[in-house]
């Protein structure tokens, strides 16, 4: 049975997704009719509840990818095709701490929470209270968070921790934190940037070559969908032409 | 102090990267000349040795992305732009199950034994005796494959498992095994599938959409690399087109 | 002067575009108040027309591209981008002959009449009389169809010139015509071919494999537009990322 | 028959392909054996000539695209993909005019000279006079040129012609010649560069903001093969990834 509170994934039988929070007594009003949440917990993940007109729904246990996409976003939000790159390249998983800044609605943020696990720890910082604040419901709301440390602070000012093994920066002006990052990481930690333009990694690679870093890289990601019909194959119309850089680097002696 | 016997990212002056386990009394032949094992331990992570020349090397922890870089391959191999998505699609973190076939030369199997820690499990089938080696030979050389049980079995046969979180095929023709998979994934479980042709992308749909399953997805991914000079910035010359097409769907009632 | 009746591109302060024909006497009626057709041909090209409101208009001679993109459509139609590597691709310059089918809104046949000039030959074939007008319409339109012979036909009963330069297919199932196609060519002419699918691809080369004909290639053409902002350079946000495949082969001995 | 002097497209059984001119008395030695070029100009366009060996060469009448991938270089060219588009762009076709620089090997140039066939006219700059022989030199080898004026000039003293219909800068630094560009050009013009960086392409526009222009665009063209293979379709492994990027602009009142 799926847990109480968690989020979960209603599919309607024309393909309407649906992330709620499970909670008994709660309804769904849908154009298919009214789907109570009790039915829902008695259906179980992989199985079907029906609305009081008897059309059924798919109740799915989400995952990370399906927590990001039903993301409440008030910023540009990192998304599945970079955040799983970034994830590798970080060297980011159970057991692993990090530092990211800003926060924003909080996308990275819940990826790395669910991707650390018990013994991990992400510090994000935020300058802005409302982002702040998105960040922790949108945490909340997924039943994320656990070993997650919020700032509500200004990263001009430095980072509050030490020796952390790697840090992600989704800042207007990354080259400006340069000195904080290296104060804040183990020696060697690698660093990631997302950037929008192009103008902004010219000039966060000639603030890195100035400093002690090394193992620059800039690339960016495509994900290219098709129309998955058998016997009609071919990619999507149209698709997302630019999320942002991504930047990577190593601290080094 | 890097923890002895697991791999250690040794890059030269020139930028050239060796991946070699940390084992004193070793020592690493380099065009800079000779560099003693016992030295690069005594440096640490994120500072330099030096070779009998001597020349620094930087001491680098490699990151997932690093280990799966330089994994001995004699197949195709499954890369990091892949890699990352698909742990996100399916929902792989700590404590998950997984199944995977084939295991091949190992490299989606490192990352999911990396990303499932303590509680997770990965349940990985291959049915050539010379890649269930290389798989287990590649595990064992980065310190890895502390939750991944291994089969030596043609997947024909079924697998073992019941009720697991998800799981992922990489062989010739998925479309054959579609009743061995529902046997063995949990109601509503995500699957993947990684296929080089459009054919097989058809075939396999064709295949799904006939069987208990939902949500069919196609789509490829593209990373595109930038020379980093801040002043010449300027996307590669040339770059990988093609790995293969990733298709997900779910298992449904 | 703009030569009368031609197209000519009127583009508002802000941006917005109008392909009209130069008739004087004629009014354009814009958000800016109204132009009068024969202000516009005392201005000339390159220069600036004013509204009743004295809001500037600028004249521009429209060029290919722009002809093509003011095309009047109800098919979907090549785009520049593939037009232009066609032309390439066939050989196709002052003088060439070439056969295409089907005409469609007319948009490769509007390329075509422009760039074979005053010496070439353009045959193009239309099954549907709706599209035969419609191609008529939009050639006229631009001053264009004086090398241009059109033909409301079905290409199943084959085609009436022999010893073309080249051909151009844009129909749904090509691999059923190869036989006619062969009968209209010259020995050794260059062919080429748009389809959306992956599907009718792969039937096409087998057509092709079992047929008198070499040098096979399959391409897509993808561009990549950029936000024109010196200091905040960066790629659109979206994208086309599928008009068709290209393919391309020649009849042989 | 082939017209004699003129560049021959001669294909190897095993699909090698040599662009050679058709010199009656001449031989052509490859792995295959002897071939004639008398036999070859007897075989004629679409038909097979056979080596001293018995083997089959096909006889090809080269397109456009053919002589531009067969060209003599020592710059980076244009490619088709590329050249196609510009055409369409800057309206290119019979009976035009056109400034070129610079010349570099001619890629450019000779299609320029194919397009704009008896009636246009082509005028190419090259500062460097090893570039401007290697244009003459493409040019002839191809059987094009004779509507080609070539100035082995620096365009920083300006270009010789006015009110040309458009233009294309290949230059390092085009934004320095922007008051010269608009004297050459008709009121209005179209006009398109190449450059490689990011970095160039800001200074482009920033420069083109600054002065009597209009319409900036910026974008860059991909192309991707596909193995030609009905059952086994599937993309090429790589592919270019970066030619330049295309910058468009109007001279403007």
């Amino acid at each position: 049975m799926p847990s109480l509170g968690r989020l979960v994934l209603l599919v309607s039988p024309k393909g309407k997704r649906y992330l709620r929070p499970l909670v008994p007594g709660k309804t769904l009003h849908t154009n298919d009719g009214i789907l109570q949440m009790s039915d829902v917990a008695r259906a179980g993940f992989g199985h079907v509840a029906h609305t009081h007109l008897g059309r059924p729904y798919q109740v799915i246990k989400p995952t990370l990818y399906d927590l990001i996409k039903g993301i409440k976003r008030q910023t540009q939000i990192l998304y599945p095709k970079e955040i799983g790159y970034v994830l590798l390249k970080l060297g980011l998983g159970p057991g692993a701490s990090v530092i990211e800044a800003g926060s924003g609605s909080g996308s990275l943020t819940l990826a790395l929470s669910f991707m650390l696990g018990e013994t991990g720890k992400v510090y994000t910082y935020e300058r802005r209270p409302e982002f702040f604040e998105l960040c922790a419901k949108n945490l909340e709301r997924a039943g994320l968070g656990h070993n997650v440390e919020r700032f509500n602070a200004d990263i001009k000012d430095g980072f509050l921790q030490q020796g952390v093994d790697s840090l992600f920066l989704d800042v207007r002006n990354p080259w400006e934190y340069l000195d904080q990052v290296v104060k804040a990481v183990a020696p060697g930690a690698p660093l990631g940037f997302l950037l929008p333009t192009v103008n902004q990694v010219s000039e966060l690679l000639a603030g890195l070559e100035a400093g002690p870093f090394a193992d620059m890289e800039v690339l960016e990601i495509l994900l290219r969908r098709y129309k998955p019909v058998p016997e009609r194959l071919r990619p999507e119309d149209r698709m997302v032409a630019h999320t942002g850089f991504l930047i990577f680097a190593r601290q080094r002696d």
